[in-house]
């Protein structure tokens, strides 16, 4: 029976299992007791569920990063996915179980993903960007490998991160092979491996992500861009080089407009596609997310990632049988 | 000699040659004499030129649609090439010249890319939008390959709206695969292949190309679905259906954003997608149009379809070598 | 006793009446416990009422469009009327009660509307609009005769769509007979009596109203649009005449701004009129519903429909006795 | 002959005739000399005209306010109307022409339209409104009646701003009627007889219109405001009462959006409607001015007070025959 | 015992102490019953409680003004100081506590603000500025030293509106010299020691503040224009000499932009100065507010007046030891 | 004779005069002749003239950075001074003219400004700040005294990057003292000095001004922030310390808004007061830059840095005697 997750349950099913504690917020209800607002997850995917009456014991114990043995109903309210708490406790040590365990994880594995990145680099033929880009993979290898692309809406998963990137390139990919003519190839490969591994600095990390200071106070575009000042020093490339210049604008050009973050705007016809596939790649996993959790004939919650559209996931016929499980 | 087309010339070279008079404008000058301001075109490309002291009959003879023999320099003023005029003459009938050689040209021919629209029918399984699509294509069969995609900026060239379709359709195919277990590709490749087909209504032709009043006062995103409607009519396809709904919203909302005319903005994840690789390889033409006047190490005139941004060409490098020849 | 209305019932006043449930939201409480958020109507307006508690049996029964027998009391929470509920009990069917009883209606009967419209067709002496005009009223005449204009703000009442077209054809007749000089006023009659017709399509029905799949996919503004194409086709009427395309204008561009979903902006004198006037209109009857429940020398609550403004209703003296009376 | 006004002659008709100077810029043309732009003016509407190579006596003695003796050719130019000058000539005293006589007067006389606003003030029945409303409609009775409405766009002449007060009087009156039960007719009247009165102050005249430095730091809409202040002090008005602030609310108001110089936003449901109409009535003279000189079947030139748009003049048919004359 | 200040009590203290019932809003509970939201204060500052289960005498009894023995425990919720009430009492008429000594203070007494500001005048060269600006601080002498700045935001405590005002006028000040030689001093100091003077109409009062009517309807910036009005009709000062232009055009345009509610933008550089030293001192009088309350090394709430960002309170070292106590 | 600077001529005066050539525009005129539009400078300013139907040896002798001998008029054009050009001729080396003594300099010596740079390093009393500031004063010395604050707009003058900064910092100094309890002075200090010193990569220098590639594509916000990166790797500062993150973030937010190229919004008090105290002394500035060439009574030209408002200079009297001389 504890071999089933979070989302093999049906609604209105009563459910056993162990999860992972993501979040837990203490919220005053208005009748002036305390309850726990919390995010469960395992490999299946998050879910909330409020526990109420909370005592202080209780508020000390389930903190984020605990793993409890959950006994509950899943149930929906307003559309999204939530479970009714009947009991929760601890689990010991002796259980033996792992918080790594217990997150959502990338559809491809590391090691894949890392193969296909190497691929990628022998794609970028001019040496200064490819020393760049190996000297930045290897000094941050692990978190890239490891940390979600956001900390909640679109890839916020373990391993969310080097799965965005990768997405982005074998997009990057196509459309060097289809705009040939006029697609410098080797700089979108770079820019689209470095353009978000400020996030590495800026987030605090895989589970209970947080912004860190730096996340807050400088960003992870201009944190990129101060680790490739820092590489040039170590590998002694010219950082005025035009080469060098073309590179950090790639990074800092990425989010579109200045509104969203980017000190310069798009200035290269590279950087300008950087963005844009950025946007789809991001779009299409949102909507991915939000659509696996819609019933088909409805419309979805609205999405704040999305300028809080809500979307419709048509009725299934036969022709797209093979479309949206998730 | 007459071989030469117009940018075969380099700067500052004398030139004689056929060109069609694309665009004439009258003007005032600050003398108080008229001068045209002309757009000559040739299959290379288009080029402005002004004609100083216009006599009446000069001004009667030079009208749009003409081709004339040229003797002029080939110049550049303000970073736009232009053309110092000579001498003009128009053509006699006997000259044999017609005005359709002298337009740009879709790089790739009708029949190659019929073929290709042809095997993309294959794929839109969904019976209705198959005989909707095939309809319609049959219908507007002749402007459709004929047609710029746009007035000005992008596509703007014989064939324009059927090579801005098929380069859309083909990025449509690399993400449908790359997201097969989301995207409806049917779907998808419906909507791309009729998304800009009302602008065979909203534009007079492809020559002297000026809006109608249809697209002035109705606009070719209604105006294409006008025609779903009445190809529904007449293949007795039931407009209620849930999937000739989705197929109107994917026309009515591929410009993405109110502000940009669409009567809704896109709530199926197609229609999104749809509206971003619009966007994309729009974007992608301009640039590639622009630069290729563009010298390297220079950064481009503002670009208004682009914000009014200007673009960098970077300097040419062994590495790039293959790029951006046009 | 059982004759007294919602709003003949003063605040604080011990209340015992049917009344028709027009919508029944379930949520939770902050105490974990379930609720139901009602709005209650009868033919003087509608009013929220609060069912604390709520078991799933009376979550089953008190569902929309059931009319019930309610004890209560008048209040006022924050600005707003409410009823504190003491007990409730769904009718039987002997009790012989209709729901139709118990919605607000148009303050004109059908019947006088339809002579007013009628009297208006003469004026609009344009044969091809006349006959447009003509055919889709009697296609649609029971739905425009008894939905609302509107889910909720303005004339979301039983006729409502029908008793705000007549009024803006009332502004557009004294208007058009003001700039006799200028104005085409057929061409304004038929956009008026036109512009939201596309309503009965948009939305479900005069109780319980929801947004329908073409509603939410397509917007009334270019169900309209079809409307017309699919009776031109009918009638035999040339669409590509200019009559048939400024009709058309007037109702793509009846929003004024793109922004508000309008797929073209106004470029006739005529629609620009017609847009002005159905704002003018509508604001109207806004401020009417919402100053009728503002006490004297108060502001009324922020209302959505006029950018979250908030009104003033000054004090009464005798001057100004005549007005507001509701 | 002379009886012949401007827009009496055809195009590319000969001309002779007497026209007021308007204005007269001296500018510098591309080839090193002065030309003057200058507008002409009659009873039949305004046209311009340049005078090329303008010698210093001439830009010395053509000023604004002069009448000349003007010989040359109706002519259009990029869809606007002007004049090729073959000669001009000061007249002289003895020829005893009056420039009062030159410019275009509002379509009622003074005397009719003083007739109508007195009717107004009888139905202005609150006592303080209508001695406030009197006491200022005495006091700038002249300019009242002599000033334009604006420097430019809309009601841009010779009692423009008595006559766009008036017509939009008349829509007060016919919107108060049809919605009687919730209109204070006395507000909206008051309100609408001094929104723009400050106009009176902002602007320096009926002919050679700028304005003045109290028009450039206060503007008239507070400039209206002080007079009431002053007003009621005079009057022994008490300003504190309810009464005198809604009326100042409605003058402060009628810009409807702080963007558009209002330091408040409507109120009142009064206010809300003078704001409308006051849209309504200057869109209609606007189109009405430049619909008058657009040919039919054409767009006019783009209308910078109506967001830059062009409008329609559809072709002339029988049922539209009365129209648009001007 | 009494002694003690609200905040002088550390977190999870245990309090018993007098305090003003600032204000008390009564709203409902989820599960149905009435709670009172309060906010409490004494010279130390304000803090929010909630008293649960309120029954009606509570209510009727526990109004803002009050004075009440409040026995209870300091918390902080969602980083906001709040207090969790045990027990609270109306005081007796007896124990003589007034209202007066419950509110914060200015940190300069009035005396000592009155003399600044006397020096101030000083320096107003002008005469028809400086009696402008004497008459108007004497008429409204005891408001100005006893009205807040704003009802909450910046400056919102017993004397606010005078400590505002001279801060700015020390920035005024020193900007005035710095650049002295185009600055005009006496006009800027005349229009920062007016320009906020109409909020002594605009609010209610020091104690329970609200806007009045003319505060809603007409506003502070318009109603010190009317006070200079009135003032010079008393004085015998010419309104329309350029003096008092410039004066009435400083008060106008202070708040920079016509969307924050000011008629006219600065076109002086005095009135662009005004609006700039007005915003700096504004903005850090918010911010001394919040990061008093804010842990070092922490991000504050969001704060409303500041665009919604949350500043951040570096950790306290050495030499930054004498900053922020409050 | 030749001492004479540009503006010591007065209106309609004959020069005669050695200037710089600082800009020279080639364009075409009207008549398809050539022409250069110049901008020739010494030390009291800048102006503009035209030198009509150049010929290709005027376009190749007359470029920027040569210093020519000026014989022409000085005249106004729609409120702009200008020049009329009678001759102009290069001077020979022999005349021993240098290119630097013909721009316009800050008000203050390289010395003096030094000097107050040195005492203001005295209070940067954090020593990982004063280390920074130090390094990065050095290293970019003689660039930071000689540059101008921007290309135009606001202290486009010789040395006007340290004359702006200085300003800045005196500002800064004042505000300090007069908020000490809460304001991190040797932040706020170091902060002001580094702010705009990108600028010197930005530009390419203090003649003929442009931006760098760096410029364009980075931008100088970026261009500081990885000048501070490389200086801690030198300095062996930690970068990821608390103290360098502050001094980062005040760099990177003092923009104020990311709509003009921050890439963060200020989160610290001292960044917002930072970019306020840019604001305050740029449009100070600019405003003393063009209504020195205003004549009293009139507004001046609209300024583009200043949102387009045009600026009014007052009448002179007496008690303004003082101000506005430049």
């Amino acid at each position: 029976m504890k071999e089933k997750k979070i989302y093999d349950y049906i609604i209105d099913e009563n459910m056993e299992l162990f999860v992972l504690i993501k979040s837990a917020d203490v919220r005053l209800a208005k009748n002036g007791k305390k309850f726990i607002a919390f995010n469960f997850s395992d490999s299946s995917g998050e879910i909330s569920a409020k526990f109420w009456d909370a005592s202080e014991e209780d508020i000390a114990n389930f903190k984020p990063g605990k793993i409890i043995l959950l006994k509950g109903k899943r149930e929906v309210y307003q559309n999204n996915p939530q479970i009714k708490i009947y009991h929760i406790r601890l689990v010991s040590a002796e259980e033996g179980l792992k918080p790594e365990d217990f997150v959502k994880k990338a559809p491809l594995s590391k090691d894949d993903m890392e193969k296909e990145f190497n691929q990628a680099l022998f794609e970028i033929t001019n040496p200064s960007w490819n020393r760049v880009v190996r000297f930045l993979l290897h000094k941050y290898h692990d978190q890239f490998f490891s940390f979600p692309a956001a900390k909640k809406n679109h890839h916020a998963f373990d391993g969310g991160l080097a799965f965005h990137t990768l997405s982005m390139l074998r997009l990057a990919h196509t459309i060097a092979k289809q705009y040939a003519d006029i697609i410098n190839a080797p700089l979108l490969y770079a820019g689209a491996i470095l353009h978000d591994l400020g996030k590495t600095i800026e987030l605090s990390g895989p589970i209970a992500t947080k912004y860190t200071l730096e996340g807050n106070l400088i960003g992870h575009i201009v944190l990129v861009d101060e680790e490739i000042v820092k590489a040039c020093q170590q590998l002694k490339i010219d950082l005025a080089s035009e080469d060098m210049i073309l590179l950090r604008h790639m990074i800092l050009a990425h989010h579109g407009l200045l509104e969203y973050g980017s000190p310069v705007r798009p200035h290269l016809l590279e950087a300008e596609v950087l963005h844009q596939i950025d946007e789809l790649d991001a779009s299409i996993q949102m909507l991915r997310g939000t659509l696996a959790h819609t019933e088909p004939g409805n419309f979805s919650e609205r999405i704040f990632g999305m300028d809080g559209r809500n979307f419709y996931r048509p009725q299934e016929k036969v022709q797209s049988d093979e479309i949206i499980k998730d």
